[in-house]
């Protein structure tokens, strides 16, 4: 069980750093900038739920986060005409990678004693939050605040958690359809494009204050 | 008193959310991106500040701040018309929360021990970062840096807080009086058009590095 | 020796927060932000670098770096002008300033007893992550991923001073040698304009996700 964890824990780092690599790529960074966004991006979800619950960051006590981004730049470097084929691979890599930091980040914030309502907001946190980053250090617009359902596939996936939880089930079988619920409703979201509605109504961004 | 900060603490925390969540919606996010910085601009000052106490974020010890940024959105999806409207009590709504997130951090940072020069900065960061933060996430140069006074109200106000609490008066007056001069200075600033000077001379942006 | 070393981070914080105030001022900031813009470029690295470890920012320790920044805006208020002859002297600052800030994160962090890999990280952190803050709050690409070798020197460095530690040598032997080679490194890479390589082949800015 442990070495599953680990292998999924490795390949959603990866896929994550990808993503991160390849758009830093895209706006011309270089070989390091490119390292550091593909870093930021797999860690930075978790480096905010593990200082906001005041531990040690995750990343600080295991060098293969650092040596995972490593094995992502060098992937890009040397194989980055032929990731275009591979689209719908890592997709699912990045699903996984969603389904399970989220799933890391609920379980974490229980074990510390945190209330439910705290853990999902943490679970969705550990599997959002490092796109964020990404998108502010490339100087984007977030793209999880306007594309198909991203982070709310992370709240879903904590209240089914919750749920299975508060059912008395056993706590492997709450990660687990925990899990599975955030990686079906992403992959059904980009099949069937589902979209939350966007928000209007809000005014014209020249008004909004004062 | 306790109820009396708790209803200016959730006007506040509503203000800064609808804040959060009009930026949002002008550059049309959707519902849950609205949601998400809707929220990091009605806790990001805080969360920012308790993390730099090393404190657990208030949001996390209470589910007030989810709720009132939910109704917040709730608001903005059913009345964003009328919103444009109520403009000016949106404007007193912000500056009381500017006001009491102040007070809020500068008697924390206190409380827990730090010099007056310290609890300043932290009344300022609580009171004004959450903006900050909104416009990173929106991706616009942050609206502090460059109208009307706004964390510089809460310098002034924290400066005044300090000035009772050496003249030996009780807590509680420190509060109000910082916080008044918070309230007042923001109001003024608005209805004068006060503004700080650009600064200039600093040469054009292609040459300030090496 | 302690002397020496506050002299070089008086220096150092100088340096950094005139290059935050400098890019504020071309975007046409009040003084009020520049000087925000200014105190996160001088101590945002090293309050990231804190955070991470668990320990009190070095600025609420002392208030030197908020004087120091004050200085450094009052330097550009009043000599903006003049600023672009000594465009040479603050590159220099700016490097003694990214030399000292990394050996001081290396150091804390080995102190506290992290591993080798996690103190190259934390100098590194403390070296460069001000100016990216500095670059996000001004609404720009963080510079340092883009142009010549910024952050890559401190990580030499740090390999530098971790070499140093493993061949024996005392403590402070370790700083110089790592510290001036951050300072050596980044003086050659502006001086022959040495870049890493841009990093191509992610595909588009618009297929990456997906």
């Amino acid at each position: 069980m442990l070495t599953f964890v680990q292998i999924l824990d490795f390949i959603g780092t990866f896929a994550f750093a990808i993503s991160g690599i390849r758009l830093a790529s895209a706006k011309r960074f270089d070989w390091f900038g490119a390292y550091v966004v593909g870093f930021a991006t797999a860690i930075g979800g978790g480096t905010i739920r593990d200082v906001l619950l005041d531990v040690t960051p995750m990343w600080m006590l295991n060098p293969i986060y650092l040596i995972c981004t490593g094995l992502a730049l060098l992937w890009v470097i040397l194989f980055g005409k032929i990731l275009v084929k591979l689209q719908n691979t890592f997709f699912i890599f990045d699903s996984i990678g969603l389904a399970l930091f989220t799933v890391v980040g609920v379980e974490k914030s229980l074990t510390l004693g945190y209330p439910f309502w705290v853990a999902i907001v943490m679970g969705s946190i550990t599997g959002a939050a490092g796109g964020v980053i990404r998108d502010v250090l490339i100087n984007e617009i977030p793209l999880i605040f306007r594309k198909e359902i991203y982070a709310m596939a992370c709240v879903i996936g904590g209240l089914f958690y919750g749920a299975c939880h508060l059912a008395g089930l056993e706590s492997y079988v709450c990660q687990i359809v925990g899990g599975v619920a955030v990686f079906l409703i992403r992959i059904l979201a980009v099949k069937y494009g589902l979209c939350l509605p966007i928000l209007s109504g809000g005014g014209s961004s020249e008004s909004e204050e004062e």
